[in-house]
Formats: structure tokens, sequence, C-alpha cells
């Protein structure tokens, strides 16, 4: 694809080169988000940060990308402040709200949303979250890390052991990484929900497709035994018909330091799109792990950054240019 | 007037060759706000940008119009967040916040608020919008829009030919507009509304006093005969005493393309102050204008950027020092 | 202690010498913001201004404090978008929102929160209040103000003489500054109070075992006669058990001018932390009081700006480098 003036809508966009160019330029970011660098090249551009849902993390880390890269940032956060309540259409929001910025990110509750916003804008816009839809910078950002992390270990994602954790029928990050799997080669897939939850037929059957080897468990521990990357994502009880459903499944998709130990092979990756509910009656990943070197959570949303830097580099077309930009860091940096 | 350390409170400040000076100065913004060219003449500066009430296009207007210019914007939106709602006057607010900025601009939903504010700040303040007293920035961007559109047809803003169209009792920016019309001369107002939301009569005095021509109607297809702008406005159900009579009025004040077609000279611009209501039961302009090119009500939001900017080079007194720190744009935009 | 990469967690923290360092450095700051000079040298840096609880002014203190060292600010407010309320530890939340940001400063209302906040923070944290906690750059701005308005008169922190009145029971901001006191030699306190309002007996016992003489009255005119400050706080009425005890103290903590002309020295020096509540049934500081030069109120909050400076400039350890990154100021200022 052509980045440069594009909008980022969805990972259907994208080909496995569109990708391995947006990682490439991503791995180029690094220097900047440690602080080893700073670079200006965005000095005096805006970005319009339209976030028509709230989501601290997700807004506060596009911003932070675009600073990072020297740029300005305007934003709003949620939905009762904006004329769109008034009747306002979204193209009409975007037309204005185009005027003001050199490229925005949106995010809104309805699927389809931000695709309808890009129609009207004069800008770029690049899709921050709409609704049950797309999160394209999440799935970006997951696969960035799959590919980061098994880097050290001579690894890739082509021939990736990847199980997929929790509520794989609602999860949108997880949907949305299968669509990115199916670009590359010979992975292996073990999907891990309790039936009610399963993953859709849909993306089971394109995996199927791409030639992908997939398995269907409900069952954690015999399923994160030969895997490069244990992803878990959050069972929320709302899904279930009733309480004693949600009690039956209760802590079987929970990981923690001791089923690591026993049943997962030495460097095991464990992922999670954030936010971890660290209750102890959630079905996720355990605060024991937080001494695991493999547990990889944090570093997908420092990676997240290094994505988001890398798509406005490639949207305004400055990838080639951010080290010419470059200054020395004079401020203490713990990194 | 002198600009520089004036605070920007009422169009009533303005005499004809301050609106001017004023629009000369936003006509030299317009390579910046197209991104032709960067400036950072305010680099360094702080723009405190103070909502009390929301209003996110009027609030990101003005933060983008000072980052154009090079400064740095800290805000708030909302009014529960505020120490205003434990008692303190505004007197004490100003005091305080105009102690974090070079110049404030402030949006409050009490008359008379920002005016009580300005007293109390020690750096410039503008008015942002104070209930249904003024909004001065989109009087002038609004003026700012029929000299411009007019200026290739060798018309002004003398002489000039208007229809305003739907609530003339409570909008305030139709009232502000035609005080600024009262310093300019020989002017046709065609005045259209239902009776129960005609135009105060105070302001068709003013109107009258001025030497302007104003003609009153219920009849929107008659009224856009003969006009160089037609300017429409919204009709809130509310503002109606019984949904009957609401219906009475239905759709006899909407704009579209056939109506347009068939009644207006060709090159008749429509102007709207926005956010348009673009659901079909609603009194406003059809989304069928959308490609008419004399449209120019997305023009207007992007004039506002620009009167903005040249405030704040007036009040900050920098208008004469923009282009010595003007940079090429370096990155990739489509306008 | 060592600034450098360090949390500022509590004013228990610091010890006399800290103090003056961080006073010595906040003096340094005072070109930069009365805008006599411009200096760049966090330019590329960010802040992250999270306030999980509302409070406008502290948050814009702490962003512009940032702005003008050069620097660039990404905030969230409030509570309810976060994905604390998902369940999610302050571990966690601080784990990735420090991937964004060079500093954090936190507000939060659990009393603790912060310090739990900076244990997962990979950068330093500067605590902006939490709870019932602590609000240390309030403290420290307070004490900073004694030290400057008294300085022109040959007096000093060592051997003042200070009135403390109102609710002295949960006023978070004179316990902290008694405790700072307590770092300072041969002070006199009188503390003016309801009974059931006083100061807590554990920060009276420290005031006396630092060697300092302790008043405790309920006197507002006889505890104002021999002071170099005059520390007045807000007391609310919900913190008295009935209406009828709340109206028992009505008016008799409220300083006005005719009371500080009839019983203060001629330059006892006026204190509030703010907001002061301006409605008449208040108890607190009149607004006749306006005009009188020794009314300090509105140079605390400007003291807030410089303190917050500098501790932004220590923790990064820039504060030898402000000035060479220094340029001249372009734009009107007022100051």
């Amino acid at each position: 694809m052509e980045f440069t003036g594009s909008h980022i809508l969805s990972i259907a966009q994208f080909q496995r080169a569109d990708i391995e160019r947006v990682f490439q330029v991503a791995d180029t970011m690094e220097p900047y988000a440690l602080r080893r660098k700073v670079t200006r090249v965005l000095e005096g551009a805006i970005l319009g940060n339209m976030f028509f849902e709230a989501s601290t993390r997700t807004r506060v880390s596009f911003g932070s990308a675009f600073n990072l890269l020297g740029g300005e940032v305007r934003e709003t956060t949620g939905f009762k402040t904006s004329a769109i309540s008034k009747g306002e259409s979204l193209f009409d929001t975007a037309r204005v709200l185009s005027g003001y910025s050199d490229v925005i990110c949106m995010r809104h509750p309805e699927a389809g949303s931000v695709a309808e916003f890009a129609e009207g804008s004069r800008v770029p816009v690049i899709n921050g979250g709409d609704g049950a839809n797309e999160h394209p910078t999440q799935a970006l950002l997951d696969l960035y890390t799959i590919r980061k992390e098994l880097a050290g270990r001579g690894r890739d994602i082509d021939n990736l052991r990847i199980a997929m954790i929790g509520d794989l029928k609602h999860g949108r990050t997880v949907h949305s990484l299968c669509k990115l799997l199916c670009l590359f080669s010979n992975i292996q897939l073990i999907l891990v929900s309790p039936p009610e939850l399963a993953m859709p037929e849909s993306i089971v059957e394109a995996l199927c497709a791409a030639g992908h080897k997939v398995q269907i468990s409900e069952d954690l521990t015999e399923s994160i035994v030969s895997v490069d990357i244990a992803y878990s994502t959050r069972i929320q009880e709302e899904r279930f018909e009733s309480k004693e459903e949600a009690d039956q499944y209760r802590g079987r998709f929970r990981l923690n330091q001791s089923i690591y130990t026993q049943y997962c092979e030495p460097n095991t990756v464990i992922m999670h799109p954030l936010p971890r509910d660290s209750r102890a009656c959630a079905n996720e990943l355990d605060n024991d792990l937080n001494l695991n070197p493999n547990l990889a959570i944090f570093r997908q949303a420092d990676n997240g950054v290094l994505v988001r830097m890398a798509l406005f580099a490639l949207v305004l077309n400055v990838a080639d240019q951010v080290d010419a930009h470059a200054r020395d860091v004079i401020w203490h940096t713990g990194r």
C-alpha cells in the first residue's frame, strides 16, 4: 500500500510487505522512545486526538507517540461534549475537525464510525478503535511484540506456535491478530476458551484457509505446553448467562507462575492486551508473574508507542527524515 | 483600538478600521493554516484555554490556532471540576489562572462572566463565548468569510445583500453579525423566521439607523432570490410552545439543492454557524448541498482558525514577526 | 537527598538542605515565569500529568511549569475513564503510563495511592495530592512564599511568628506546613480554630519537640496581633455536627480589612491555600482585602509554578542547564 496521505482504518488494508514496512520503521523509533535521542521532525505539526469514547492509555499512547516525533497534540475525550449529540453528521464533524490538524486519530464507540468520519476528513485518519469493529494499532503492536520477543531466539512469526486464551468470542484484539496471522505461514494456534466464548467460526476458517493448524481446547494447562506465545484475554463475568455458569469456569483460565513453571517451555512469552484485572476473582494473569522475564505485557504497551510513531511517520511521509532532525537528550532518563 | 495587551470581550470594541486590521492579519495567516509554511513565532508562549462550558470545535480551533503560531496550550473543559463550584469568585479564578499563561481564551455559560473574569486577569483574555451574550470570534469569522467569498466576484461587505434564516430571536451569531454589519454601508438584509423567532427589535433598529435596508419575511424561497449570502441558523424545537406549533414550520426553513437551483442566483453563498443538524427532521441545510461549491460552511470553520491566529498575533504583538520565524513544511500535507 | 531520578512523594523525604536547594532553584525560575526570558531546556521531554481526581489549578500549574521549561504535556482528568475502574492495579497502570513520558505528576483520591503507583513507574513520580495524605508541592510553595514575603523585611523562616486559622483538623496543607516548619528553629505558632477542628495532637507534639512555641486559641483577633504570617484555611460547614453548631462560629474566623487594620502589625502577610470561598457566609478572607498589598494568596499560586519548575528541573537534572537554553521573549507580556 501507499502509506503517504492514507487513512489507517482496518488491518484488511495491510499486505505482508506493508506490515514489514511498519515494523521496520517502528524499529528505527526505539532510540527516541527510549530517550537515547530526541527528534523534532514533526515540529509544527498537529495531531487531532479525537476520542469520542474514553480510553486513557490508547489516547495518551497516540499523543505521546506524536510528541516523541516533535509534534503538538490537540484532543477531546468523551461524547456528550460534542456536537455529534446535537445531530451533526460524522461527515460534518470530520470536515470541520480536519481543518485543525495534520492528522487525526479517532476513537468512537460505533462500528464503522471511523471509516465514515474518514470520508469527510481532509487529512489522514488513524482508527483508534471503533466499537466491536477494529483497533488496528493494537493488532499491529501485538504482532510486532511477537516478532520482537521471538527474534532473540531465532524464531519468527512464520512457524509460530501460539495459544489464545479467554474470551475469544468478543475479544476484538484476538480476532484482529488472527486476521494478521493469515498473512504469514505455517502457524499453529490453540484456541482455549469456554465453549460459550469460542472463536467465531469465520475466523477459524480463515486461519485454516491460510494453511494454519488450528486446535480448539477448554483446558488451559494442556494447551500451553508447546507454544512460543501464551496470549491471555479478559473473560468478563457478564458474558455468561448466569453467575452459576461464570463460577463454573472461575480460575480455569487464570495463568500464574506455578502453572507456568509446571507446564510451559522455559521461554514461553506471556501476552495480554491490557488492562489486566488484578483482582483475585479474575480469570487472567496473576500478579505473581510480574517477576517473570517472559511476561511481555508491558513491553506490548511500550511497543504500541513505536508502532504508532511508525504509522504517523509513514502517513506523513517523514520516516526517512526522523534521524536528520535528531538531538541528544540532555535530561536524566532512567531507561 | 490598541490590540497589544487588550482583552477581546465584545464586538462592540471594534471600529471598522479594527476589523479591517484583523482581516488583513488573518489573510497573512493562510499559508500557515494551509501548511505551506510553519511559523514558530510564539514558541515558548502558553495559551490557557479555559472552557468552563464544553465546546469541542471552538476549543480545538483556538488551541490549534495557538499551536500554528508555535505556542503551547494548557486547557480545561467543564465546570464541575472547577473551584468555581466551591464558591470561588471569577476574580480569584482569573488571578490564579493568569499566572499560568501568556493569554487566556475563556468560555463560560453565564452572560458577562468573561468580562468579570478579565478584570481579575493579568494577561489578555479572549471571549470564547459567554452564554447568551457574546461570541466575538464567531462574528468575526462570519464577516471574514463573507468578505473572502465575495472578493473573487468584485463584491464586498459594503453593498452586501444577505438573507438570515431560522431562529433569529435566540441566535447569538446573527445578532453579533448584524452589529458588525452596522459598521459598513448600504446593506440589504432579509430576515426570514417564524414570527415567534423574529430578530429582536433593537437590532432591527440599529440596522436601520446604520442606513441599511431591512425586510422581514416568513417565506424562505422568495427571500433568497436576490442575495449574495444565505445565512441559515438552527431552529431548536424546544423554542416553540408546543409540538404542534413546531410541526407547523417543519421544513419551511430548510434549504436544499433543488430549492437553491430553482430560486437562488447562481453563485449565492450558503453559510451556517455549525453544527448543522443533519437529521431529516431538521430545519437547516440539507446534505445534498455538500457538493455545491458555494456551500461555505466548512470554509467558515477554516476561517475561524485564521481569525483566531490573527487575534492572538495582535494581542501579543507579533503580527509583524510571524514570517520572520517561518520554516518549510517537511511532512506530507494533502491541502 | 539525591534529586536526580527520585520520586517526590512526601515532605518527609526532605531535610532542611533539600528544601533550601529547591528554593534556590525556584528563585532561578522567576525570570522564565515572569516571561522576561524563555528556556527550551526540556524541549522534547514529556510530562504525564495524570489527575485521577479533578483539580484544575493544580493540574494546569504543573502543566504550565513543564511547558515553561520547554517540555510537552500529556494528561488525563478524572477516574471513570480509566482502566483502574476495571480492576487494574496501580502497579500495572504505572508500568504502562511510565512508558509514555519522562516524568509523571499524579493526583488520586486515595491516601497512599501515589506511592503505590510510584513502585510500578519507570520514571520519577511527583505527588500532586493523594487524598487526605499529602500534597507536598503545596507545602513547599507555602513555605517558599513565607520565605520570599519575609525576605525584604530582614526576617526569615527561622524565628517565624505565624497564626494558622480555620479548620486545622482536616486541613492537609497546614499539617504539611507544620511538618516542614519542624526542620527550622525557634518558631512561634498560634493555632486558631473551633475546638472541634483543632490541630491533631501528634502535630502539636512534633512542633514542641522541634523546640517551637505553640499556643492554642479560639479567638481570631487576639491571635493575629503579633505575627508575621496569618495563614487562613477554609472551614467547611459539613465538618460540624449540626447547623446550629456551625452557626455558632459563623464569621468568627473571617478576616477582613477592618479587623486587619485594627489588630495586625502593619505588614502582616495574609496567606490561604485557595480556593477561597468568596460568598458572604464563608469563614475565610474577605474580598475587601484584595487591595491590601500584604495579601499574598495570589503570589502563593504564582510561587507554585516556580516550585514545580524547580522540582522538575531537579528530578530531571537540568537545573544547571536552564539558562544555557534561554532566549529573549518576543511577544507582549504585561508582567
